[in-house]
């Protein structure tokens, strides 16, 4: 199974007015509510392209109930830890008129030292079953800054395959442990490296630890710097709708075909295809099968000539 | 004892985030959440001035779970009924920058016949103890249009007074039921007789088939018509602060005045002085006790001429 983690899930709430106007009263038309974190998203493509797909992390109180409940009937099994904090939302709000979206993110629960230690006995376990491990999104507080980094030894000393998908100094501190595969967005990868080039940026993420790393570049697709070369992946054109989720549909695409053992250019192209059918898709998470499989065939990959 | 109706009962959330900007992804730096519905602000109200009060109106699904846990601790009655629906959220967004609100109200939850059929057999047996009987603020879908004249006539029959505090439709139809008292403010008594000049608009608004009418004017204060004369009431000087939930207190302040017997004048003090207590407060319901005491002696109180 792989197994996927998000120590700050969320539950997602979009509301939709007719038109957001700042410091006025507004009545919600539309109100949506979904398991939220990236690690819940990729959770849920990875079981859609057909694999076994363990979720776990923290929820807790009232919109942790709620988040385990949309998540039940879901094709994913829900290894979440209880904790005492309340699990936070998010909110998105719709603007009718313009289809712009402005997002509201509540800090997560404060993690006990003894919950964090409990979560860390239950991953050991988790792990043993695991081909693979996606760690995914921010630390609610209490969570050391420094977890990704014990959760990838912990990881690669079960054998288990591991991705990171984080930013910031856990982005930082995680890439240290060396992981097989770390996915930032060119925003985390500047504020990693301190470079706006993607090439460049791409191979300093790569030496300060991790064995891969490919950068997602939006409409403009992916950048793998690999043990085994350097590819460029885009779709044929760009697709219209909402990006939401789409990085996280990267890396759904990412370690399933690694789990498979597929070459870099079907990862890539496997990547690229999942992102880009997650733009028409209504929500993160989800992603439109037929723009998928249209697209599959059609993702150009360029090898890039060897580092000088 | 006092009993206050909030058919659309709603859990309150206040986020505070530095500065809102549309479109944009914002964190939240605080989160606030409060029992709300203005039958519950004006239930806190009246409880803290000493009235044995009951709260009574829909709550279900798990914000209702909350909005119930949040009433526990508080001196008032819990008598809402379960329903199948979801107790509604509002979420008031502060901008730390300007301290302005902006305001997101989703739609209340469905009421079923049945629901509402088995809220009037609990009613009727909750105004038989009541002396005095608020009914506020909007209908949830599914409740009729004329809820509130028969809430109303119910009330009456069982010798209890009857304060309305509600607009559009449904305070037309209560109106007719002969309440004893509506509190509507400017805006809902423009949109009830279609004037906004407040005199001949308190006035129509009584003709309409209330034994009184109070109009809360803002800073102005309270215009009351009714069988005894014609009354200004003002505080001494604006109090700078969160408006907020002031017509809720002043609601409170003539409820409990009018069940204590006081002459007009008196209740039209204590309905001033709460509601200007209430804008200094952090939030609706609450009041600051001391601008409150100070306020109350400091209130003007002026005798209209005959009406023409």
């Amino acid at each position: 199974m792989i197994l996927t983690v998000t120590l700050n899930t969320a539950l997602d709430i979009t509301y939709t007015v007719d038109a957001l106007v700042p410091h006025a009263s507004h009545r919600v038309t539309d109100v949506a509510e979904r398991p939220g974190g990236k690690g819940l998203n990729v959770a849920r493509v990875l079981a859609s392209l057909g694999h076994d797909t363990v979720v776990t992390g923290f929820a807790g109180g009232p919109t942790g109930d709620v988040l385990r409940g949309l998540l039940a009937p879901l094709p994913v099994r829900d290894a979440l830890l209880p904790v005492a904090g309340t699990t936070r939302r998010t909110v998105a709000v719709i603007d009718a008129a313009t289809g712009d979206t402005t997002q509201l993110n509540e800090p997560g629960p404060a993690i006990t030292p003894a919950e964090w230690s409990a979560f860390l006995t239950a991953y050991d376990t988790l792990v043993r079953d695991a081909r693979a491990v996606a760690l995914c999104g921010s630390l609610p507080p209490g969570v050391p800054v420094g977890a990704y980094g014990e959760l990838v030894r912990r990881a690669r000393a079960a054998s288990a395959l591991v991705l990171l998908d984080t930013s910031g100094e856990p982005l930082r501190r995680g890439i240290a442990a060396r992981p097989d595969l770390v996915k930032p967005n060119a925003d985390e990868l500047a504020q990693l490296t301190g470079s706006r080039e993607p090439l460049r940026a791409t191979r300093d993420a790569r030496r300060r630890g991790a064995h891969a790393v490919v950068a997602s570049l939006g409409p403009d697709g992916l950048l793998a710097v690999t043990p085994d070369g350097t590819w460029w992946a885009a779709p044929p054109a760009p697709v219209k709708g909402n990006p939401t989720g789409a990085g996280d549909s990267a890396v759904a695409g990412l370690l399933s075909a690694l789990v498979e053992g597929l070459p870099w250019p079907d990862r890539l192209r496997r990547a690229v295809a999942l992102s880009a059918a997650t733009v028409p898709a209504p929500a993160a998470g989800e992603y439109d099968t037929r723009t998928y499989t249209e697209l599959l065939g059609r993702v150009t990959v360029k090898e890039h000539a060897a580092a000088a």
